[in-house]
C-alpha cells in the first residue's frame, strides 16, 4: 500500500508514518522498497503483524525525468506499488515520491477510468470553515472545457466520499463572477457546467481567487497551470509571511508571541497541510494519493487513513459512474 | 489628473487623498467630477492654489458594463480625464473607478503605444526584500507568447523608472523551473524570452508561484487570467488569515497580541498595498494608474505620487522605445 522509497525523508519518516497508521488494526500497511533499508527502519519499532514489506530493487529520484524513469526502471518501488494495486494485492497506493513519476506509473500501470480523458490531482485547502478541494493542481497544464467538467464530477465524488460533504457546491475558478467573464476556456467551461445542473451537478457558477480560502465552494475546478501556480503561491506565502513576522519582532514582541503560542498552535493545526494528508490522483483505476516530497510521518499516516477511507467509501466506483451529458453544445 | 468620482469612497476619500498629495507644491491636482459634490468635500480643507476642479456631468458605477458605459457616457468623469490627458492639459490620470471602464476609456481616449499589442495592468507585490511587479493582472485573459514578451519589456521599464531597480530580473510565471516545462503558452514564451536576452532583456527563466513574494525576480510575466487569480487569492488569503487569527485567540493571547502590536504595525506597513498606490495600466499613450475600488485617501495620495514619478521619469517614452526582436521564431 505504501511506496517506502519516495520523498525527501524516505525511508525513515515513511516507515514511522506506516507504524503510526498501523495502530489501526483494521488496516494492513505494505511497505514497498529496498528491503534492507526498510527492515533497518522497522527494527526501531515493536513488531506488528499488520505491517508487511515487499522488495523493490530500484527507486526514482526527485531529479529524474518522470516518464523515462518509470519506463526504464521496471522494478522501481512506485512501479511495484502500481502492479500490486492492479493485481488487487493492495487496495491503494500512497507515495511521497516524484509527482510526475507517480502519475506516469499510475497511468501506465492502472490506466484511466473510462470516460475520464485527463486524470487530475486535487488539493484540499483548509478554509475558514471546512475545506475547499482545488483541482487540477498540476497534472494538466492545458485543458479543454470537457476536462473541467470531468474534474467537477471527480471533485464532487472525492468530497462526498472522503470528506463527507453532501451535494457539494462546485465552482469554476475565474476572473469575474458573471457567466460571460473570463478566458476562452472558462467561458466555454461555464456554459458546459451550467448545462450539467440538469444532470444533478450543484454548479454554483464562477468563483474568484479570494473565494478559495473562504470555502465559498466545496470544489473549485481550474486547469492544472492555474491550480499549480495558486498552490505554490499559497505555500510560498505562508513561508514568506513567517519570515516577515520574524524580521519584524522586537524583544517585547517575542514575549507577546510566547503568550500567543497556545492560539497559534490551534491555528497551525487548521492551516497545516500535514493534517489532511496528500493529494489524490483522481481518474485512474485505483486509489492513489500523492503526498508532498517533504512529507513527514504525520502526513504519511494521515494519507494512509485518507486512502483507507477512499477505499471503504468506494471512491473509484463513484468516479466510474460519472456520466456527463453527451456533447451538450455540439 | 484625478478621477474624483471613481471608487467606493468617492468623492470624500478621493478629495482627501488629493489634498494630502497637494502638500507637495510641485504638483497640481485636478479633480474631475460632479463639481457640486467635489466642491462640498473641498470646503472641508483650507483652500490650496494647486488643487483645481473640472466638471463632469456623469459617472460610471462599479456595476455597469465597462465598454458600453464608456461609449455611451461621453461626459463620464473617466472620459473627461482621458480627454484632458490626450490634450496635454494633464500629465497623468489616477482613478479608483471600475477597472474595465478605466481600461476602455484609456484605449478609446489615448490609444495603444505603437508596438504594444495588448496593454497590461501591473501590480506591485511587497516581497520579503523589495517588490515584485506581476503583470498582466487582468487586462488580457487570453495571451499569445509575443504579448508576454511585450509585458516583460513594459514591466522592466516600469520597475526601472518608477521603483528604481537597475537591470531588473525578468521571470516567467510557470509550473516548473526547467525551460521545457509548462503550458503551450509558457513553453513558447520561454523560447521567445530567451532569445530576447541578446536584446538586453535580463530574462532569468521560469519562476514559480512561491517565488513571487520572495522577490526571486523583479518582474514576473503571466497571462491576465493567472495574474488575476493570484492577486485575488493573495487578497483573500490576507483577509482569511486575519479571520482565522481572530477565531483562534484566547484572552491571554490577546495580551500577547497587544505586546506584538508594535511589530505588527511594522509588518503591516510592509504588506499593506496602500503604501504602493495603484496598478499602472502600461502600453497606452499616457500615464494611467488604477487603484483599488476600496482605495482610501492614503492610497489615492500614494498613487498620485507614483503617477508624478512616472511622468518625471518619462515612463511612456521608455515604453515607446521598446523594440523586441522581430518575429524571432518565424
Amino acid at each position: 500500500m505504501l511506496d517506502a522509497m519516495g520523498g525527501d525523508y524516505a525511508p525513515a519518516e515513511i516507515v514511522k508514518g506506516a507504524v503510526d497508521a498501523a495502530k489501526d488494526e483494521t488496516l494492513t500497511v505494505i511497505l514497498v522498497g529496498d528491503q534492507a533499508k526498510v527492515g533497518l527502519e522497522l527494527k526501531k519499532y515493536p513488531k506488528k503483524s499488520n505491517i508487511e514489506t515487499v522488495h523493490a530493487s530500484e527507486d526514482i529520484a526527485m531529479s529524474e525525468h518522470p516518464v523515462e524513469a518509470v519506463r526504464q526502471k521496471k522494478d522501481a518501488s512506485i512501479n511495484v506499488c502500481m502492479r500490486l494495486l492492479k493485481e488487487g494485492k493492495v487496495d491503494a497506493v500512497v507515495s511521497a515520491g516524484n509527482t510526475g513519476a507517480v502519475m506516469a506509473a499510475a497511468l501506465f500501470g492502472l490506466g484511466r477510468i473510462k470516460g475520464i480523458e485527463r486524470p487530475a490531482i486535487a488539493s484540499l485547502f483548509p478554509a475558514v470553515k471546512g475545506h475547499t478541494a482545488l483541482l487540477d493542481i498540476g497534472a494538466n497544464a492545458d485543458c479543454r472545457p470537457n476536462h473541467l467538467v470531468q474534474f467537477a464530477y471527480m471533485g464532487k465524488a472525492y468530497i462526498e466520499k472522503v470528506i463527507g460533504v453532501e451535494n457539494p457546491r462546485i465552482g469554476l475558478l475565474n476572473i469575474g463572477e458573471e457567466d460571460e467573464k473570463g478566458s476562452e476556456l472558462t467561458v466555454a467551461s461555464n456554459k458546459l457546467l451550467r448545462l450539467e445542473r440538469a444532470n444533478g451537478l450543484n454548479f454554483i457558477g464562477n468563483i474568484e481567487g479570494k473565494d478559495i480560502l473562504e470555502n465559498n465552494a466545496d470544489v473549485v475546478v481550474c486547469d492544472g497551470f492555474v491550480g499549480n501556480v495558486v498552490l505554490k503561491f499559497a505555500e510560498g506565502l505562508i513561508f514568506s509571511l513567517s519570515r516577515l513576522i520574524k524580521q519584524g519582532l522586537s524583544p517585547l514582541a517575542w514575549l507577546g508571541l510566547l503568550l500567543m503560542l497556545g492560539s497559534l498552535f490551534k491555528i497551525k493545526s487548521k492551516v497545516d497541510y500535514k493534517k489532511y494528508g496528500g493529494a489524490p490522483l483522481l481518474g485512474v483505476n485505483g486509489v492513489v494519493i500523492i503526498t508532498h516530497g517533504r512529507a513527514k510521518s504525520e502526513t504519511i499516516k494521515n494519507s494512509i487513513t485518507a486512502a483507507a477511507k477512499a477505499v471503504r467509501q468506494n471512491l473509484i466506483d463513484a468516479i466510474r459512474q460519472i456520466k456527463p451529458l453527451e456533447n451538450p453544445v455540439g
